[in-house]
């Protein structure tokens, strides 16, 4: 099931600045296959929704291990079945 | 990875009136072993995130063999390692 | 602008348990004359969506009052013009 | 009440593409004095909470005009008390 997600993911019961936690995040969502772009308010990730459920597991795993004890995320995402469409080809249909 | 979520389904490109759709949605959490309630806006899921995975995956599957073109998700989610919690825990502890 | 909204509320930077937090939450949407009804992941409210942002801000104001440095939120909202429609039709429409 | 929000509106009942629509909005988002940058899953905007609701109502308001019976909106948004901080600063940090 392939799908254009925006996913964000809040470090809990950590103080209010999760930078260096975003940052571990970030290079995880960077080293993997999956097309992802970063914004102000999370990261834009395309791929099939089995991967990027692992690539969240694998940054549960990175802030677990760094102490984080509550992790809150939110993911927005959607399919479709009638064309095939991309991150750009959303952007470049609205411009 | 055990999780809490909130997961609402909107299909796109069907009319105004989604209800048929969302039973459809209904008949599949309901008979997944998975601990779920129905509320105004969506399901409350408690599980493996991977088990959720594969419950939307069922639920896409049902509705484009029905015509759905479309379909928007959002799934906001928590997990802690400080302690376990249900659903009921989370309501039992601000009531 | 009529709505019914998901609304959830995630306090940052004051460990873990959020609970206590919650509570002054769940009192201010109490003491409102919106209709709302709190599940394990938030509060559906129905309403206008001026009223719910005023909710919303005399959480804010409530929660920093109490040292909270930093908020995360999430609402998830829909509005129709086809026909009226309370939380509870739209869960009567699917059981 | 300022925020940093990431505001998407999903068309229901039009046909699955909504590339007319998100048009729209992006001309109301666009000719607002808010602050905002569009990227493929919604539309980072900053300022006062309030603003934001209207900005929403004007999208609802001509949106209900070109005949969209039903419209799904997501909002998450944070606020915080500890530092003033932009969208430019958040991306700043974590790069």
């Amino acid at each position: 099931m392939r799908v254009i997600a925006d996913l964000c993911i809040v470090p809990m019961g950590v103080g209010p600045s999760v930078s260096p936690y975003v940052k571990e995040i970030k290079a995880i969502i960077d080293a993997s296959p999956l097309n992802a772009e970063m914004h102000a308010n999370g990261t834009n990730i395309e791929g099939e929704l089995a991967d990027i459920c692992k690539l969240i597991e694998e940054c549960e795993a990175k802030l677990t291990s760094l102490g984080v004890p509550r992790l809150f995320y939110t993911m927005v995402f959607g399919s479709r079945r009638d064309k095939e469409q991309t991150m750009a080809d959303k952007l470049a249909a609205v411009s």
